[in-house]
């Protein structure tokens, strides 16, 4: 059983249906083509604004066009210290941006907290020429850690940087598993919270491989094209990446393939406590399960061949620390995570 | 009827047949997957040698990762000044190796030739601290003017910049026409030449998105992995690529398809001086066509609604140059180009 | 009075003579002149072995330069959160190595311990791709805090990162005043103890604007020529930073200059105690003097208009924190300090 | 005898004398001391409009300064392919820019054309994502070849890339020497003519190392301060700086210097035809006098131990090419130039 991640799922049949569909004819290239045109039409209407939106192929591409896009080199960006772009990205942002920094702060359950933010800002000196210049803030929807950040919580970070004139940017690779959970519309858990730029994810959710950057002032995206093309993430067969991102936004597809992998991480989260010695290491809020594992139930979970990553427990709270041998385990479900699994999942930690 | 280029095209039916085969449960991420490691040693057998490859998604990064790989942030690039990664890739290749250099030379028929490198060396100092340092020479084959390289070609190319111990990189977006005119083996055109790095195209020979990075020397790909990362062109579906790179491979299946394309070029070339006032501006030698029009030629194609871009002459022999009102049109053929097509657009030329 | 810093000291006389001699005639360029030359073996006997050096003309290029010579783009360098590379330079170390990060790390007294960069590099995975890799330490002798390590301090980090085989920089933009107070050997500061590369400052002690950049390893430092020059730290008028250098060196001179500057700073740490409110931040190791000062002892110095800065708290001991009302105020001693302020700044925080 | 550069001289007395004056006391740091405040709001005046001016320690450093301010990473400069920016600076102005490309363009005597600059725009497409976007126009005054652009011409140049928007640099390494043979007003051959930033050079005029980097749009120098202090050229000990130009500007002291240089090329360009077989190989316009000599004529000038730069052909017209065993031989006066040295020079010359 294979809980490593939800990239190790393949892609969703209506995606597949959809690039088979598309594989008829010559289009034109470079994005011009009907499909991707489609989708920035339907993401100006999911949005309730016009917004402009750029396909590309990975997160990590996503997020460090998105950034470069809003600082300069001398910029800071403020993120948690277990953000993907932290942790997971090789240095992409500071390379697209031409070395930007991340100012990484620590934060329970992977969240940011105003304070946190204020803290960090009082630290960077604004208007001085030996310091590098606070110009972004950037939040994970959801989290690292599978919690997520309700409006009222992104509205706060918003104010929290407002008087610096910081730029927003949220990085949705699970946008679709926090907005299932919220219950908002998509507005209300960007633009309408003070979000300016979003990574939203399609790969994570269903698709092969497609993201995409999307400015809520499309003023703000005027460089776009010449930093996506340098970057070598303009596909030449555009329609490749509009396919796939229409057929995730036809019916709400996307929010269906979210909600099956929540629905299994409630399953899971919902399990642990009746029975076995396993606990909680974040509340569940999207479609990871974090899980504080005794060396018992490792040892289950190794007899019962069940693949997991371990992870960081710095996000945890004070009074939820790591005992002697414990570790935390993270069990991620996907649009494809058969029920079935999740059932002897659930029997192998509960022993 | 279209002509613009092999990339308005869509897939080959058995790349999307293998993608959709390749749709099926979990799989390792980021470039373990199964089919990727089946490319990369397909990739040793069919170039005899143990090499290292890295599938990424476009031409611009193949291009710009592997000169970054082989060249210093001061180092220069010797190349052709119609060549792709100097006027299309939007600065990517300064981009990836943080600002080195790309020496234009000018060169018939989009060819360098010993005599222009070894003079550009010249005003190149080797070894002072003044000057950036000449480290690479990057050739496209086939070339933006449609024609080839011979091995002995290659291989004088080397000699003119071995005492200067530069590294050769291949611009092979359309390695695969180029090959099947040449009718020698892989090896025989690349690192028995010469050529130390190869950007093996995919996408413009019947993939969705996927290019290969092939260094004949795995040493000298040990920092790849990172700088592909970084680049964002890291895929965590990576099976994507791999199975796109497989369906290629598996029974010559690029060279079929690059044959088609060439045919339908040859087709073309040929049937010009049999009627009608274009001309070659070149040998046709892969899957490109590029005609001398004079204005009744031009217009004959607008009125049959025929789609080519106009072309630079900048590389056109001083015999062969523009008289008044002649542009150069190029016309590419694909994999998928109808005969029937080609038919009706030689017969608009020809009046 | 002002006790702003070092840096608004004028040149050392002995500087200043040095220079008008200098100005005879004509000198070969670019560093190959004789003082360069001279200042080159002097540093090598000055550290009892072959070393490569380079003048420069400020602390943030030696620093900058020194880093991007010693880790990849996608490096990191870890360092204490008050360093000057972190707090001063204006993102000048991720300019110049195109785009490493540094790791902040707390400490108090602005000193790093083996326990945090082993926990630092706990964080950091060796060898995958997904992350940046460490592969600097960089520490400040003397730090921000005006304290010092001692050798075996240096020696005990240089263990700590020798497993993931990191090169260890120090910025010695004040090592002159770290030295007279340690007392040991160049040499038994730096290489012996497990230092690759040095910043050694000049500016800060006597100088109008000259730096060296000292690696102890001739071999790891052959790219460095074609980083300064493209940094346009590369003067024409080499003599101008070899004269300022050479003269610090002559007759012990620089450790003359420091020896006066620590000396004025142990005055007035000295002093605090026997007198008014006002306690020492963290101990006077070498010119720097931090003081936590009580509002009465602020005002006081604002009445006897006394210029310092304030200063971050964040390195203070926990049983040394900030009371209300109480700011750390920085107190800093040049070669030029004129003993009859310091004894009027001794008697204004007094009271 | 040494004419190997004007770079090899010493700083000037006058020069030397205001350093020593400046030596005396507390001053602000990093640009903020009265020197360079009075340096700024001389060049106002010089210039006849505000300016806002960064001094820096070296002309690399100008330049690539000037040109980042101007152009994005994917925007390009157009330039003589002999200018320093591109042979002389190791690529110091992609890095600074973080990757725009130089468009090198040759012209008889180092001096660009509008027809020339017309045809580079034409290949550099407008807009379109996939090229790197024309922004700049970079001139030398006096040449790379001893020659000048005469306001009109620089007119003519502004003129053939207004409708592409490009701002107009000029490299002023020796502008001194350009103006006093000019005879115009500083304002006339810049701002006037069409020059929006200028690298106004110091060294090689008879300062240690201080070059102005003058925005004559103040608007466009926002964000230098943050570019100079990230590029290491903001001194602590700003006054050095100030310190040398104001110097330089006192009493037109600058360019008495210059006019001296001048004097010297002028009288060895004069002698040339008098006598022996050498003849000028660009017209001498400035402090630099470049000869076409022959083998006989070189075999006394290194009898005669003087010591020369030979010069690439490139720039000679048509008719005026080597020939068989020729040379350019270049020669620079500078301020410090001894008339007696030039007189046993020309002596040397005609044999």
């Amino acid at each position: 059983m294979n809980f490593i991640s939800d990239n190790t799922a393949s892609a969703s049949p209506r995606v597949m249906a959809a690039l088979a569909a598309a594989n008829d004819g010559p289009a034109a290239g470079y994005g011009a083509d009907d499909w991707t045109k489609r989708v920035e039409e339907r993401l100006s209407a999911l949005f309730e604004r016009e917004v402009a939106a750029f396909l590309v192929t990975t997160g990590t591409a996503a997020n460090a066009l998105a950034l470069a896009s809003v600082v300069r080199p001398w910029g800071a960006v403020i993120t948690h210290e277990e953000s993907h772009i932290v942790e997971d990205e090789c240095g992409a942002p500071e390379f697209f941006s031409d070395g930007a920094k991340l100012v990484d702060l620590p934060g329970i359950g992977g969240k940011l907290t105003p304070e946190a933010v204020t803290r960090a800002l009082g630290n960077l000196n604004e208007g001085s020429f030996h310091n590098v210049q606070a110009q972004a803030l950037s939040v994970t929807q959801a989290t690292e850690c599978g919690t997520i950040y309700t409006p009222a919580e992104i509205r706060a970070l918003k104010e929290a940087v407002t008087a610096r004139n910081l730029t927003v940017h949220m990085d949705g690779a699970r946008f679709a598993n926090a907005l299932v959970t919220l219950g908002c519309t998509p507005a209300e858990i960007t633009w309408k919270a003070g979000v300016d730029v979003l990574s939203f994810g399609g790969t994570k959710n269903g698709a092969w491989a497609v993201e995409a950057v999307v400015f809520f002032d499309p003023g703000r995206a005027e460089e776009m094209k010449w930093r996506r093309k340098r970057a070598g993430q303009t596909l030449s067969k555009g329609r490749f990446l509009g396919a796939q991102f229409e057929a995730l936004l036809a019916d709400d597809h996307w929010l269906d393939l979210a909600r099956h992998a929540n629905g299994q991480a409630k399953r899971l989260a919902d399990a642990v406590g009746n029975g076995g010695e396993a606990r909680l290491a974040w509340p569940c809020q999207a479609n990871e399960v974090f899980l504080i594992l005794p060396p018992a139930t490792q040892e289950r979970l190794t007899a019962a061949e069940v693949r997991y990553h371990s992870w960081p427990g710095r996000s945890l709270a004070p009074d939820n620390a790591l005992q002697d041998g414990e570790i935390v385990g993270r069990f991620v479900m996907s649009f494809a995570t058969d029920p079935g699994e999740v059932g002897r999942l659930i029997a192998a930690i509960s022993g």
